[in-house]
């Protein structure tokens, strides 16, 4: 008998996955329970380890760990508390779950002294979480940063390798099972800033809510501004970013101008890339697939193990502060750039009034962008030219004029 | 006063850093003697804590955690050795000593149920032994390879971006730290096969002392192989590889032609890189800086707090066998080509003869490498083209001619 007991929420592809590779494994753990939800659909276990009612599992005192991996987050909150509350060990990897949650979870976790392990919601295969937990745990982290979204990754890969357009990019996506049937958290760098919420809180013991962040996705993206990247020898990539300016933190999630000197520039398709500035390690890049049933299935299995062992997050505290007035520089465009709120901006750099077409590279708050894109025209395009944190310079074009 | 007394050994560049680190850190651990050879030196601790006698340290009851920094790999063995029977967990970062005394320091810490960790051995800031004992613990590796040796791919990079000789290129290495005065271990390959070697250890549970793998450096490259990969777009670069071959496992480490596709041809000046291939994980690839005080420092210290959390390494066994019979595909080239033992080539694809300059590219069984090598003329040198696993495949020559 194996000393440890699995029950587990959800049975799609990386719950499956895990099921054989545990029956497989040597492990000291297997699964004995399996809640789902749908009663009609054939499984592969067989039947009296499956369950409808999650009291089945959460309820039964022989098991000792609770793996869960459905879709809705509020139901898997629901879970994960009382899970936590019967000092059932839990792994997930639901990234929305965790990261609006994160607050709730850590008291939970120190009152009933019971760990939760979450690698696989952050970056699939590429083992972020632990690493900063362990290995830069005495590191100076100065810069994190990187591409945190598989689908959004393959859709900009297809628009600038292949030229294709967005709606073909995104229709193929979601054949290849890189994107949801509503991709909107994906391709609206909702689901990157999850990520990196929860990054900021092991790399730099900040807490900072996902509606504090703020994310702008590829959802608006036109075959204007693939040309103007495409002329100047740029890609465009979706970033998630957190660095020091000054002794604030800023955090922010954008499509940026990236060019061939950049290691993002060579992450293409469903890979997932992160980089890490340090005082002593300097520049680190881990680049891994960021999604998908195996790759998530080893992180999970991965937590999995390490709750065997013992392993729970230590969750290092500080005192950081976030600031919002940093002054980026961005590139805005439109069919009609002249509605653009003018005065958000603290100063233009450039301006193109097409027919078709227009954009202003400029510099503006932090603070300023939602309110500036949520009163431009709906088709309102988005692109960080350079922060704080400068990706790229933008070669001055000569068909610009003084705003 | 800490909890863990730590006595060092060596107090060079990453030993400084150490003990600077540490004073300022709010680790539950300091840094109580230090272990020292040259008495002449000025030293920037207080004298009280430096000592001259090892036996300060392996007989002082209240230290419970060695850190071996020094040079000498037989005296290091001698230390760790020492300090393990006495049951002082130990920290090193000696690579030679840990890969050709692997066994027994196993059979140690087994023994005296006392942990080794050498994060700092094997490619400077790169996680890569403590990633391979926790996170992949579960993985099905399928393949390691990489840039081990930050001076070698220091010095092929000033040869292919800057046009430099290989002496000028060496000189500047030294100039700026990368190699030692005697740099034999990095651009001969050993210093890579060492930590191949243990690499081989922690990701197939597979013991392979260093002698019995394959090594060939950059020291013999010309510019006419400079030339040679040139003309193709190939940049070569000493990689260090280890894969499955059947169900034989190959390793092996020489210089690679590399085309631009390849991941490893943009890891440049002295970084590393280490790509892990897995049944779940697919492609996986760290890059970091692979050597420097701070880089190993990082290292050391995440070994230290590891110690401090009752960390060791698990050392899975696996009764794997190791293959040299394999086939592998190799650039040849020296001054008077026909001098080469032809008889050792499985097959010749292309030979070209020149004044002054010659080369066969054709297929050797690995295990007949070390013997064409040793009996062909002093200035020959090696690259693979392709081994069971491609890395490239050279376009064919319109001026070959068929062997």
């Amino acid at each position: 008998m194996s000393k440890y007991k699995i029950g587990l929420f959800g049975f799609g592809c990386v719950g499956q996955g895990l099921y054989k590779t545990l029956a497989e494994n040597s492990l000291d753990a297997e699964i004995v329970k399996v809640c789902v939800k749908n009663k009609n659909k054939q499984r592969s276990i067989d039947n009296d380890r499956i369950t409808y009612n999650p009291s089945d599992i959460l309820n039964d005192d022989q098991i000792n760990i609770v793996v869960e991996l459905i879709d809705d987050p509020q139901a898997a909150l629901d879970i994960v508390r009382k899970a936590l509350k019967s000092r059932k060990a839990v792994v997930t990897a639901n990234k929305k779950m965790v990261a609006e949650n994160l607050d709730e979870l850590i008291a939970l976790q120190k009152e009933y002294e019971t760990p939760l392990l979450y690698e696989g919601a952050v970056c699939g295969s590429i083992p972020i979480i632990r690493n900063l937990e362990d290995y830069y745990a005495s590191e100076h982290i100065s810069e994190i940063k990187g591409i945190f979204n598989g689908s959004s990754n393959y859709i900009l890969t297809k628009l600038f390798q292949e030229g294709k357009s967005y709606e073909e990019a995104l229709g193929e996506a979601q054949a290849n099972g890189f994107a949801e049937s509503d991709p909107t958290l994906d391709v609206g760098g909702f689901d990157p800033k999850f990520k990196l919420s929860i990054i900021l809180q092991h790399a730099f013991g900040l807490r900072l809510h996902p509606d504090n962040i703020f994310n702008w996705g590829i959802q608006n993206i036109t075959d204007s501004d693939i040309a103007f990247a495409r002329e100047r020898n740029l890609k465009i990539k979706l970033l998630a970013k957190a660095y020091y300016n000054g002794d604030s933190l800023s955090a922010v999630v954008a499509p940026h101008f990236i060019d061939s000197q950049n290691p993002l520039y060579h992450v293409e398709n469903e890979f997932n890339c992160v980089l890490i500035n340090g005082k002593f390690a300097s520049n680190q890049t881990l680049i891994g697939k960021g999604a998908g049933s195996l790759p998530t299935g080893l992180a999970v299995l991965s937590d999995v193990v390490a709750l065997t062992q013992g392993y729970a997050y230590r969750y290092r505290s500080s005192d950081h502060k976030v600031d919002t007035s940093e002054l980026v520089e961005v590139y805005l465009s439109a069919k009609d750039i002249d509605a653009i709120n003018w005065t958000a901006f603290d100063t233009i750099s450039e301006k193109y009034v097409g027919n078709d077409y227009g954009y202003v590279i400029g510099k503006v708050a932090l603070s300023e962008l939602s309110s500036l894109l949520s009163n431009g025209s709906p088709d309102t395009n988005l692109v960080f030219t350079s922060g704080s944190q400068k990706e790229v310079e933008i070669p001055s074009l000569t068909y610009s004029y003084a705003s």
